[in-house]
């Protein structure tokens, strides 16, 4: 997708410049460039944005600043208000995956370019500003504990769109090609025996390893660590219940004993 | 869901306390208390943590602090690894909302603790911490601006955590209510002419209320923003092409000739 087509950010009023390169820093991983700036309470540039932008204005994050919303919205054709309240005006709502479809599809018709706006750090987006949006977003923020930060607020959307982004550009995104869904539970027939918990599956591997490495089983030693990462992994997947670590670990006992009992056997 | 159901997120070395501070105030943003560091650098507590923390230590969530990674397992029975490399092991592989389905998935089941663990900033999860997990996840992350902020991955988990919440706890999070999904693109059949820029329907608001101020409409003064603030929202919904945006100002354009003419007349 050419640069133009993505989606552009609104951070209308933002006060701290951290959160100023942070969210920059987090469009920039999931594939937005386009940010704009309306009044920023510390003026522009700022250095707290560099610091915290981790070298994404230099990779490709442009600014522009604009007094008004009016001038951030140069092109525009669709846009999209973060509020966490939903301020009974009438207006289609949806959550971060649906902007960003919203977004996308914008994108994909070829009818300019959306905008996704956040409000600044102290009070959220003005009403006049939510109510020239198309779409609201909302996230499902918890009611006792709301205030989300700005730059986490963008990563959330980011994310979304770094989805469809990947999705439609698999090439760029070859680690993208191992996902696989999760619908179900991911433990399937466990039943009867609890699942082990994961320190004692810890202390079982601790104890597999170190008789193997009396039986001197791990060799040579520079390849160690490799060999335990790769034991590991594969018995982990087993995903042990109470009842098949003690079995395991009272395999481990025995054959342990049983090498001692047979060296000593041969060495009497 | 109980407190004890939901996943921990675990730190694995962590260095900024800013970043714990952060993850902690964005777990709470979406209904996540139990997080365990494994030795972070800056030991604990850690003042940086606390401030950016934005209260939600006090609001609710726990911060144990281990020396190693088997001690935070404390109770885990199902671990998912947070990884952008994928490194060749041979482990199911999901994303973020794969992730938080298996999390969920085992909370619901009654099978014990699913954690989330994430590496430090520096270099990620050790090879042996990411042997151990039953399921790694990794995010659309751009191959050349791949480091993501440690708070910023914890949000993205978090966020796809608080949805599955947020649905199974509909009355907590009464605006969810409001959310419908995006599908297909948000603009359906303005064939024909290109939608407006939004600072050209923007300036159309400005001509229409400001010969709707002329005209007197705006009546009383106090409610005069709530007035344009209602008929903004209104109009927006209309999905403006450009050719439509034209149509309209030349509508008020005559409307407030007329009105000047009438006025006219009847003062001549």
């Amino acid at each position: 997708m050419s640069e133009q087509r993505r989606p552009c950010v609104i951070l209308h009023s933002p006060q701290l410049g951290e959160n100023i390169g942070a969210a920059a820093r987090v469009m920039r991983n999931f594939g937005l460039t386009d940010l704009r700036l309306v009044s920023p309470r510390d003026g522009w540039p700022n250095p707290a944005a560099e610091t915290m932008s981790a070298g994404a204005f230099d990779a490709g994050v442009t600014v522009r600043v604009h007094e008004t919303l009016q001038g951030a919205l140069e092109g525009v054709t669709y846009l999209i208000a973060a509020t966490a309240r939903l301020r009974g005006i009438e207006k289609r709502v949806t959550d971060a995956v649906g902007a960003a479809k919203a977004a996308h599809g914008r994108s994909v018709a070829g009818k300019g370019v959306a905008a996704v706006m956040f409000g600044g750090e102290k009070s959220g987006l003005p009403n006049e500003a939510v109510a020239l949006a198309d779409l609201l977003m909302t996230y499902p923020v918890n009611p006792e504990f709301k205030s989300l930060n700005l730059a986490q607020a963008v990563c959330v959307f980011a994310h979304e769109w770094g989805k469809l982004n990947a999705a439609e550009n698999p090439a760029d995104y070859p680690s993208q090609s191992h996902v696989t869904p999760v619908e179900a539970p991911a433990d399937a027939d466990t039943e009867g025996s609890p699942p082990a918990a994961r320190d004692d599956v810890f202390r079982m591997f601790e104890h597999f390893e170190t008789e193997l490495e009396r039986a001197g089983y791990f060799f040579p030693p520079a390849k160690t660590p490799l060999m335990k990462d790769n034991l590991r992994a594969a018995l982990i997947r087993a995903d042990w219940t109470e009842q098949e670590v003690q079995t395991f670990r009272g395999a481990i006992k025995a054959l342990a004993l049983g090498r001692g009992k047979a060296r000593v056997v041969r060495e009497d």
